[in-house]
């Protein structure tokens, strides 16, 4: 065409050329089934690679095998440790090193941050996802754009930015001591199946712009939407070698971290994991395993429709997999002579599998669910609010759950007898102001209008109160989790005229 | 006296008083004795008490038993837990709790410092080092010093600027997102014997000031200083409940550490306690335990008596004993033909027992080290420079070491074959730049001038490249090692008019 | 007395000696009287001198001659302007140029602080302030406590801190950009009668800690307070040379300003000399006069007796000199059916000339005051709340004013009328959050506990939305005033191995 | 086209028909001419508007007139005094208020940036730029690209982040205190002709970011350039209102000034005008007038080739219209032993009209020119080293310059008779560092690999030590030059239980 003949440049090209297809891409979102699956590989040393050993992941909406996962054993882990310990521990780049680094993952940030706004390329992302973490249309965009907002913040000089150092003035002519941020060199990032390209792209970029060289691992059953995002940054300019991709099962993850001694290993998923990783790995972990798990409504009954309709969606959306199962709704008794309740019960049952407002629920089965249910039941005065039932008429495989959206009212006096629930309960009718300043909960969110999923996409999100905890989404959460302090004291002064050797001391 | 009778002022009057006797000190520095042992006590739940089980410690310059510290042994480990437990997680305070502490600590901060710029304290506390870790006057009287100018950094309102919090504008109006500096709440703090005082009163204050409650334990053989610290600081205005202080062996301390489970523990000392620490304690730990190991001399002589000076106080002052052991000095052969190493000889020759500018070492014997440098001896090519003999007409006892000044030649390219040794090797002979660019060494120090007892005492001192790593002694490593990020979006802004419940996502 | 030889230290010699007198003042407050004057001297290039031109204050309570002021007029000023032009523009120090400066700068303010923190020393500046600026004894001493306060802020190494620089990572091998604090050099302070010592010394040690000489001019009114307050840092370790201090009329200082040129001067004052001032300066000037100008309460009533007390300080401490004479109390009609208003004029009843809580003004006549009041209740509506009446049985001289505490009623809707006043009536009645982002009117005070008298001590206080505006109190308010952004860019890189001369461009 | 209707997206499109034509475009770079002249228009209150008073700008190399320019005059300036009176002095956005415009200037941001990279863009304005600004290729490339980088720096929440405030903690519970970045309000932006494109964009956009009304007048030989980019910004969502653009000579737009009276007006042009713009504006100005007048040579003579390049271009890039006319190299005589000046004389031969590596220069004539050169020769000792004479083949109109590149030799004990120079010639013959610690030139380059053509894009530029100065291009710069600090102190803690009524005070 004419029309394209006019432009030199070659990126121009590739956008316009996305109009048909998506250069990186190696699958088609909607098209992968049983009998044409998708194929997650590995990437190591600059090469992609399969394996001799493929793990099957089923759609979690009908149960067909719909990805092949080169799965890497523990025989196959040697080129990942060779790669990590090439690098050596002060960075890929740091202040000192390499700056030129700094503006390549500028200019990076830049080309990708673009590529996801592009129509085209964010609805692949958003479908991609939906296939392999059921959610809706809405909910799954939502990732993709929180990545491009996060790329878009590191664009031109910000990444150079993120390694300001300081400088103070010594104690005399020529002195001056320096603050610098520092990469770790070779770490490990390990993310889970529930935010399958915002956690790992948000902590990978952060780790590549301080300059260190990670492997990347995510959870197998949604891996294949890294395995795609690596390529678009590939296109983008970032070289091949500079982040290693494995797929494998946790025992030989723990074995290649043992081995190759990242300096660091960024966790995110189940506490249980995370404390036996910081023993594993002396300590040298960041780990993000918190949210929000509680909503407080004090006694001021007010906009009844948008309480109800913040409750649903904070407890529902992604079928509850952003918060975790045991999550719950504080309400003074003032909420109870109100229709919240019953607002609330109406909007979870707009919840339908059609459009993945309710889908499975991919690491709890059904039945464990019930059983959970139950057992609360047995507590004196509690009561199943709505719900409470398997979902209908769906094909979601065994191995996965599949529940309506369930309230459970338990009254307040029980669950203040419960151990360790004292503290909790001792806190909530206080006014706001105490209830900041007297817990540690993470990232919090006060205020009528305030929700998580309204919250900044800027906002730093992850646990407070941990010496191992991470955080995510800001360039503080960057330069504290993928970097360390340095410190140089500069001493070009002179030496004094007619200086003469003290005694010693 | 009228003179004194003229001001009403009690601090003033305390100050005075000093003329005659320290108010807070119960030991006399220098009359401790055999004869008249001075005795260490614990504070627990703010009262201080003795022990059943009293441990002695000997006169590293004579051997007798001078100082009797009351331990705790397994049994008496549960006042200490209770004690540790009763601070909530969200700490004393924080910036939204009891916000006055910040500025009572600064009242703590200005009133210590003057205490210690009085001559008559810093004397005392000077001597009181001397006599437990010996090193020369000017050397004790440094750690003094130091721990004034600290103190002296967080007067008036620096302790609530340590808790400055920042703000971003949110998504729409009322909505804002914050980011603060939060507490861990209970923490312990272990800190070694060769800075009696200011290592353990930097991060106790640190602590203090972000609103923890830290229990603090010394190496029993130096423990009698901080005992008089705390005393100085309760006299200063800290209320006696806010800091425990334990004497006990290890094994007691990890029962307690695993009992009272802290947020955090600071450990300062060996690598081989720190790695046992961070799996013990699943990785809650900031750790420092690196410093300046090596010296590199460049292909350029010039100012050679400044330097050979700086070498002799670098790797002698406080008998080695602020450096490890294997410290080196690496040295381009064009300082082979200068008169370095001879004037390095009669530098080492000027040090004695009698001012202490070499004294006894307290964690290694003369026979180990006898040991050690008949080992390096055996390397082809290395020889004695100097020393290698113990000390001569000396009365400290065999459990520590007692040895001259003594430095071993190891030729370059022997020491190139030791396992581990490449790297560093690599390293040493880049110009400056690279040097820096391609290390991780923690604080660096560059330039003629460069040295580790000459820099400002404001600069960060600490490990780089390790996630675990503590710092001291800068406002930004209090505020890394003492407390976490916390995010609290605020949304108070009004629900839109018209707003109508969604569609759910 | 033997206590005192038991101690070496010149410093604390000089603290117990202060039981007797201030070995820094050249007066005592209590006896400053017709018989005994005061002399106010000039410092020029190290020296204190007197003037062939002595002006006289009188006393503001009896009119007496007490102060004896040394002014130097139009032929008088060369030596200021030599003493100026001697200080190079690139300051007295800065960041690459004395820098051991900055650590004097820390022990000066260690030592005064600790200076005005003892009882005798505070006493001494209090009163003194009371003779020239007549204000409760307690007012008073919120001045010392808060200048106390902010030289605490400067100890150790927080000066230095002030002078921290950033560094950014260049585009290649050996480039980084520094952004430093850079001094002005020569610049000239101006301050008025209302804070005899806060404001000038605030001010003074803000320009010397970023390494600037400044020539302070205070109203002579009132300059008694900084002439002993100069003679205490000297007394501390100031040197001579560092600061000038001049009195003169207002005419000779333009003269000196004019011909010395200062790079900066600072100005608080009326709006009438600053608008000449930075015309005069061509804009080189910095200007504080805001402030405080009116309170709101809203529709909420609560709290009557705390807010009424709130009120009647804000308006009637320092008998109004705090804030400007035209400040309004805005008061939602709620507020009119309380007993708000009679217990204003109660509390307004209880002030008395005999501990000064109310005392002369010394700017306005009683007559001008009275003429003013008198328009006032011409605007129909309006009326006399309390007060409009002057002092009686008082010998304040009639150059000065003597009013009762007075408040005069005028209806919304007729000050809505007035020109310029339709975008402030539009303003009061919005909720908080509206007020706050639709407003400029430097420091706010919100919430219920808010006042002027009970904020930080360390808060920000300046005009916002002044391209000139000067704050005064924080570490910003100096490094904004005190110092400009200096930027250096290193660039130390290797040319490119086979680098070639490129084509011109 | 079918490949159009795949993507719904609006912008896509847009992108893809940039391959025929420039929708924001209303002219062709190339296409201006005498026959084809271009307009100018201004922009107020939303519109576009031409204008009764046309004025002609003529083409720099053959004196077409090629240009018309829609000139307000003084009978016009009424919409322009309404406009940007209608804004209020506390902004169109602030941290309080509108903040969902910090994100729209993000969005705008990245687009902006995105369409510059563009290469049918950037060529589009690179060639603009030549029409009217003569330079190289390269060089008008280079202010595309600055300000491609920019805008890339602000994508995304880093609009939001310039906004960012901090809290300290208070005195009591509920107590806070927060500064802010508050915009002017209404301000005035005043550019020149040497970096048509760079210097207004950089400027524009930070008034805008911080929530400022700006009216924008540039220099009317080179307003085509912002005429379009203006129009680009609409295209990427800048509303109509947010900016207003005039055409006017000085004393029009002064008169708009006084009458509309900008809470700021930032100035970068002659230090004649802005001494006079302070004046009138009692100081409500930045102002930016400085830059990079000498180099230093010291006595190391190493890397001839580059050292020659690297001044050629420092001194004749842009026919030296990016420093001032009195531009000095100081050399140490070891470098006159050198074949630097051949090497000087032989890259100056390179430069050729054709190419436009030698142009028109816009403010002198080329006799006003060659009459300075022949002063220079007479001071004794100097001489002409190269150059000289006017440019041969040249249709330059002779309203501008037209001289081949020239170098003066003068002797540096010549220069030091000169008034002023003293301090100048005593800085020169220091080691680095001492220049470094006793200048104050603003921005500073320091190092064998040091240029200004090669500093990286985001380093602050501007004038050191003037209270006035503006800086450009940094995160700092945006907040320093557009915004000013704002303190609000909340205290919303409870009033103590048992509140009594104080003594007045």
């Amino acid at each position: 065409m004419c029309l394209l003949r006019v432009l030199s440049a070659e990126f121009i090209f590739t956008i316009c050329r996305f109009a048909h297809s998506l250069p990186f891409a190696t699958v088609q979102a909607e098209e992968i089934s049983d009998s044409r699956p998708a194929e997650v590989l590995n990437l190591v040393q600059g090469k992609w690679a399969g394996s001799s050993n493929w793990n099957t992941v089923v759609d979690p909406l009908n149960g067909d095998s719909f990805i092949k996962v080169a799965e890497v054993d523990e025989t196959g882990i040697q080129p990942f440790v060779e790669s990590l310990s090439s690098c050596p521990k002060h960075g890929v780049h740091n202040p000192f090193k390499a700056p030129e680094r700094y503006l390549m993952f500028g200019e990076i940030s830049a080309k990708a941050a673009h590529m996801l706004s592009l129509p085209k390329v964010s609805d692949f992302f958003t479908r991609l996802i939906q296939r392999v973490s059921p959610k809706s249309y809405q909910q799954a965009f939502g990732e993709v754009y929180v990545t491009q907002k996060f790329l878009e913040n590191f664009c031109g000089d910000q990444v150079r930015f993120l390694a300001r150092s300081f400088g103070v003035p010594g104690n005399h002519l020529g002195q001056q001591s320096h603050g610098f941020r520092w990469p770790y060199g070779p770490v490990a990032i390990i993310t889970p199946f529930n935010f399958p390209l915002e956690i790992p792209v948000l902590q990978l970029m952060g780790a590549l712009y301080m300059g260190n060289k990670p492997v990347l691992k995510v959870d197998s059953k949604v891996s294949i939407v890294m395995d795609q995002m690596l390529r678009l940054l590939h296109n983008c300019g970032l070289p091949l070698e500079d982040v290693d991709f494995i797929n494998s099962d946790g025992k030989t993850m723990n074995k290649l971290l043992l081995e190759a001694n990242p300096r660091m290993t960024l966790f995110t998923g189940s506490s249980r994991v995370a404390e036996k990783l910081a023993v594993d790995l002396k300590g040298r972990v960041k780990l993000e395993d918190a949210g929000f798990d509680w909503k407080i409504l004090g006694p001021d009954v007010l906009q009844e429709d948008y309480i109800a309709w913040v409750c649903d969606q904070d407890a529902y959306a992604c079928s509850g997999q952003k918060c975790s199962a045991q999550s719950l709704l504080f309400m003074h008794e003032n909420w109870s002579k109100t229709s919240l309740l019953s607002k609330l019960k109406d909007l979870a049952d707009r919840r339908k599998l059609a459009d993945l407002t309710v889908g499975p629920v991919l690491t709890v089965t059904t039945d464990s669910m019930l059983e959970h249910i139950n057992k609360l039941l047995e507590i004196p005065g509690s009561k199943l609010l709505f719900g409470g039932q398997p979902l209908e008429d769906h094909s979601i495989p065994p191995i996965y759950g599949a529940m309506k959206p369930t309230a459970v009212y338990v009254p307040l006096e029980e669950i203040m007898k419960a151990k360790n629930f004292e503290l909790v309960t001792r806190e909530i009718f206080g006014p706001f102001q105490e209830v900041i300043g007297q817990s540690v909960n993470g990232t919090a969110y006060a205020g009528l209008r305030a929700r998580t999923t309204g919250a900044p996409q800027n906002h730093w999100f992850g646990p407070a109160g941990d010496a191992r905890g991470a955080g995510i989404g800001t360039p503080e959460a960057i330069k504290l989790v993928w970097s360390c302090h340095r410190e140089i004291i500069y001493d070009f002064g002179p030496v004094p005229k007619n200086w003469e050797v003290p005694p010693s001391t």
